[in-house]
């Protein structure tokens, strides 16, 4: 038998879908699963979006534009604009996702040996993706004592050598929540045009900012127009994962016209999640207050609800919809896999995603989970019941009671 | 300014959509374009699953599983017994695209420096997949005097290096039509299994063939079963290229485990797409009786007319619809461009992809252009009239009138 790829064996396992096996055995023996582990909002997509979806009636089903149906990318534009974003249609490619996004900014960018610094945790599937590039995450650990701030510049500048390309972050920050404040932001802009690196920004959580403080976009950052990638995706602003639709943005001429031919080659993407996406836009303001009030509520709920439990730590988090707390456990990666194997409380169990997958600094992270606060607070409030219970009885426990 | 990867240097520009721009430019000149240069069928999707998109009335538009819907691969499953292709539901993998199946299939099994062999002209962007996975392409000349038949074994052995890792084959093919009869895939059969190779199969055309020959899948192949890797797309058969559906079906558990790292990383392929994809497979016989009759018709209709043209020459497919011919020009790129930016005839004038972008080789195939057949026969008179004539007025002719 000829072998797998040495990349694929690399690849890691999705920290957030990996025990969704255990998850499905749990589900056969009847135990109800809180899925706690995966950004899957549960509040609805927008009505316009299900009725543009609806009202299709081509006689064909056809390509869009490789870099996508134009009269979204002006729309969206548009919506750019109010949140003082200066970008025009031409800068914006329509992609297969945010996963895709990512994807063609590292293909277009970086060679294998390329290297980019990622504040850690982070978005386990940059790995994923910059391995498919062949390119080399370095990672700089943020605490969780320091509530995940972004590391002191001296960490970045002791890690850059002559490979060093770039520089992710993801803000709102998927894991933690944080949100990078306006000096963080300069201290990145400073670096980016110092070393004269790439900047790929993640901003799909942008809607979702509860402090009151301002959301910074790396296009806001003065003089290095020309070295930021956004990437963007309607996946979490309006519960539209399954269309996958993002965007990958960019004022560098050279870099659009490298992603282009990555877009050419697999041909278009999806186009009824686009005219869903493009409809999207037209949802009312009240649609948009409603997610961000629930979440909001859920935020305060959860939070609270953690740190009340015996050992258990969760930093406020800003933005986005999860939080990183710690547990009083000895390895979350197998206190996750007890909970759907060996646990239930009133038949009923939770399902996280372990930290673990989330750093790439080896035992970083090992009493970390990500709770993604896409339930109910009737459901988060059972969940938090079966966490707290469910401490009392693990075996790993690493407090008396 | 940073700089663009080597590799997005390296990519290719697509063939088929390179000459865009000169054809958005006729239009805009009130000149009406023929699109002859895209596989882009005009034949309706099935009125099913037009249905199926207009029932959706869920409340949340969730990520799908990242192998695709259970029902589907289910319904998948029994579309591939059919035709005597033994699969179950396990070994279906979806993909978007089948673009996105073969880029995970060389991710998944070929590492940098690894090599397939791949008779050219071939489907262009395995060559930027390839790029995209690191890996060489090799190509080995079909003739248009032989019809693009298989080129001999002794060829492809010629090429085989310790890195060499597989064999892609696209059956029907595009850009030629040919289909591969049995003798030849018995001999791609002998150098996968002498040499350990995977075959990579592309088969999405394998409802369009029009001889009475049989189809052969790579999965009727005695003895490789763990070596092929099997690529397909709902785009062609169903006139569904927007919905981005596709599939790589292997019953290699190694390259199965490996293949879904990159799918988790990615999430999920489409949801309405594949909801559409599902629906389709209930679509009347009729239905595909009046698409494959329709290419039928206008397989004899382009084939005659091209071949009574002073001094072009086009094999008869077998399958597809497409067909590689060859023109009296000197360079068919040339003369591709000239006819967007120099040429009408009664306000009309043709797009079609020169070859050049087809081969590898450099200057094979530089008299040659693929043609899809995807316009009504009285579009595909009105594109070879304009052929004739411009071939008359062409500066870069090779033959006297």
């Amino acid at each position: 038998m000829p072998e797998v790829s040495k990349r694929g064996v690399r690849m890691p396992e999705s920290p957030i879908r990996k025990l969704g096996p255990y998850a499905d055995a749990a589900k056969q023996k009847g135990i109800h699963v809180y899925h706690l582990n995966i950004g899957q909002p549960d509040l609805p997509t927008p009505r316009v979006a299900i009725e543009a979806i609806q009202r299709i009636d081509r006689k064909i089903l056809e390509y869009s534009p490789s870099e996508g149906i134009r009269s979204y990318r002006e729309k969206l534009a548009k919506y750019y604009h109010g949140y003082n974003i200066d970008v025009c249609a031409d800068d914006i490619i329509i992609t297969t996702g945010g996963s895709e996004a990512v994807t063609y900014a590292f293909l277009a960018s970086l060679d294998p040996g390329d290297e980019i610094i990622v504040p850690e945790p982070s978005y386990a599937n940059y790995t994923a993706f910059a391995i498919v590039a062949g390119a080399i995450v370095k990672t700089i650990p943020s605490k969780i004592e320091d509530g995940f701030a972004l590391p002191p510049v001296e960490k970045f500048e002791a890690l850059i050598t002559p490979r060093t390309k770039g520089i992710m972050i993801c803000n709102p920050n998927n894991p933690t929540g944080y949100l990078y404040t306006q000096s963080e932001m300069n201290a990145i802009r400073d670096l980016v045009k110092k070393y004269d690196l790439y900047l790929f920004s993640d901003e799909v959580y942008r809607e979702f900012c509860y402090t009151g403080a301002p959301y910074i976009s790396a296009f806001h950052l003065k003089g290095i127009e020309e070295n930021v990638i956004l990437i963007d995706s309607v996946s979490k602003r309006y519960s539209e994962c399954g269309l996958r639709i993002g965007a990958l943005i960019t004022k560098n001429k050279a870099i659009h016209k490298s992603v282009m031919k990555f877009c050419q080659a697999r041909l278009s993407p999806p186009l009824i999640g686009q005219i869903a996406a493009e409809a999207s836009l037209d949802a009312p303001d009240d649609y948009m207050l409603g997610v961000y009030n629930e979440y909001l509520e859920r935020r305060k709920f959860l939070i609270d609800g953690l740190n009340q439990i015996d050992g258990v730590y969760s930093p406020i988090p800003m933005g986005a919809f999860y939080t990183v707390a710690s547990l009083p456990v000895d390895d979350s990666d197998k206190f996750c896999l007890w909970l759907l194997k060996d646990f239930q409380y009133g038949g009923a169990t939770i399902m996280m995603a372990p930290a673990s997958g989330f750093y790439t600094t080896p035992d970083l992270g090992k009493n970390e989970v990500r709770i993604a606060y896409v339930l109910n607070k009737k459901d988060l409030a059972a969940s938090l019941k079966i966490l707290e219970e469910a401490l009392k009885m693990y075996p790993g426990r690493t407090i008396n009671l």
